[in-house]
């Protein structure tokens, strides 16, 4: 295993250390790492709180800040945060509006989420994401899963919440964006955990994993390594399959890398996929290309279309300042 | 060789059309892409021209933008720009001001560079840099070799291009940076070439390259992987070694990954920097932390100090919009 590390027992609370220290003017780390926190809450705002396990960066922690997640909870490299987490997360940022939980698909994440819900008298409410059209149900979920897609509904939900929006309107305006967000990933190699030292699934040296989830877990069928072309067409064609637009829709084309691929590929695999969207009379008016939603080390991208109806234009452009997203400010 | 690409001989137009694509906002390509530039350039300013051999992504291009570069002109993978590509760039954004080029010192860049510079009549002006401690002399250079700390120089000339500073003053001030300005790096792996299909050296392994090039070539030494905290000390006590700051000084931390290096391993090296920055008295009171000046699909990191004296963070701050770097717009 080739990593920058000390021991892996320790590399999820080095790395929220560096995080904290790099990003000073806009972080603090809630006790014992529970949580990380924006530093200035904006006063009377619905609180709006993510997580899950590690190996994603910079999703969630580094999606923390004005314009996007009050806080996020990290659990350990593809485990769930504890309830317990979850909790003292919310009374963080809990200003007297509540708080939304964004919660991606996984049994782990959407049980401990819902207890920590429970646990905290009604002041959440939970959106949902299960962007993943690649598996109906997979090793970690029952039905789809929760991908790339997350970002663009935690980049909607909370510029509406900065903008004054009410947690009941939020849960509404995440849910509707995460319907009309979909997703597919490739991977072309395997990702290691920290703890196991080994890649976490045999790929062949011609292989790839089509459709694979963001911890590695199987995806449609595995395959001859093929062109960015021909990998673009089978995602982009199972993407606007499930989506279903109206020709002359407009959208947010994002490609995603999994933590190894680097932006020369990306951006020829965006490329790709512009093409058969706007083939298919989908106009891809905003775009992301980087490696935002990973797998620790895997090489492999994803694609994600998300379709541009009423404010969603507004909400995305909209400023945010976190770590791993700015603009506007 | 898995990546994502069509065919060896097409990545890099491929992929420049996908980054013209995503970015059609601010970017617009040069005939035949010999050129990335502005779509928007600011009037009266003088131009900031760089470039260099393809993949290092977002390295040049993806740093042209309102407040860094104008363009940047990307030679093939590993291999610098022709004259002709320079000669196009600078005649496109010179506004009778002149042109500012940023140039790592590689003898093909430094060769091609200057030859354009004679070809436009005293129009341009050279600012190199060659902020790498590891080595005196490389397989590609006289000197020391230009690496992460380039990104640093680009963005303070920008900025102060941007203010309206003038051609000679830019120049004064782009060398004044690189001097103060310092970098190291280490491999974990080496990395595959489009063209070659194969790791361009060999590692074995529990070995890393210490004080590695960013094409690969040969650092200090070949050593076993050591801990992200061993490994932070060598380098920083090569940078600050070097440097020789004054105790109290206050510095950009700048700790970069080489392309396969996820985000989750560089803000653990980053906190191990840190840690070793502060304890020499130095303050890293700006931070970048991410894959910004990369070797294709290489693991490994560099760590960059600049220390800022002047106008220096206020250069550093001010707004810049690029693909591959955005804050304040």
């Amino acid at each position: 295993m080739k990593k920058f590390l000390n021991s892996p027992d320790a590399i999820l609370q080095e790395s929220l250390e560096g995080l904290v220290g790099a990003h000073a003017d806009i972080l603090v780390a809630g006790d014992e790492y529970k949580f990380i926190r924006r530093k200035n809450l904006t006063a009377g705002k619905v609180g709006i709180v993510s997580g899950g396990g590690s190996g994603h960066e910079p999703l969630h922690a580094g999606f923390v800040g004005f314009g996007m997640l009050d806080a996020a909870c990290p659990g350990h490299v593809f485990t769930s945060p504890t309830p317990d987490q979850i909790v003292a997360a919310v009374a963080s940022v809990d200003q007297g509006e509540g708080v939304a939980l964004i919660v991606k698909n996984y049994e782990g994440d959407v049980m401990n989420f819902d207890m920590a819900a429970e646990m905290t008298d009604g002041r959440c409410v939970t959106i949902r994401t299960d962007d993943d059209v690649a598996v109906e149900t997979s090793t970690y979920s029952t039905g789809r899963r929760g991908v790339a897609g997350t970002l663009i509904v935690e980049k909607m939900v909370g510029a509406a919440a900065e903008a004054g929006m009410k947690r009941d309107d939020l849960k509404a305006l995440g849910e509707a964006a995460n319907r009309r967000t979909r997703s597919m990933g490739v991977a072309l190699t395997a990702c290691t955990t920290p703890a196991s030292g080994k890649p976490n699934f045999e790929l062949g040296e011609n292989e790839m994993e089509m459709g694979v989830g963001i911890h590695g877990e199987p995806g449609r069928r595995r395959v001859a390594l093929a062109s960015a072309h021909a990998i673009a067409e089978e995602m982009v064609g199972a993407i606007l399959g499930d989506l279903a637009p109206k020709r002359g829709a407009e959208a947010i084309l994002f490609v995603n890398g999994f933590g190894a691929t680097p932006l020369i590929e990306l951006y020829l695999l965006y490329r790709e996929a512009a093409r058969f969207v706007q083939a298919a009379g989908v106009q891809p008016i905003r775009s992301l290309v980087g490696s935002y939603v990973t797998s620790l080390d895997m090489a492999g991208a994803s694609i994600t279309v998300s379709l541009l109806e009423g404010e969603a234009a507004k909400l995305w452009d909209a400023p945010v300042h976190a770590a791993g997203l700015r603009w506007g400010m």
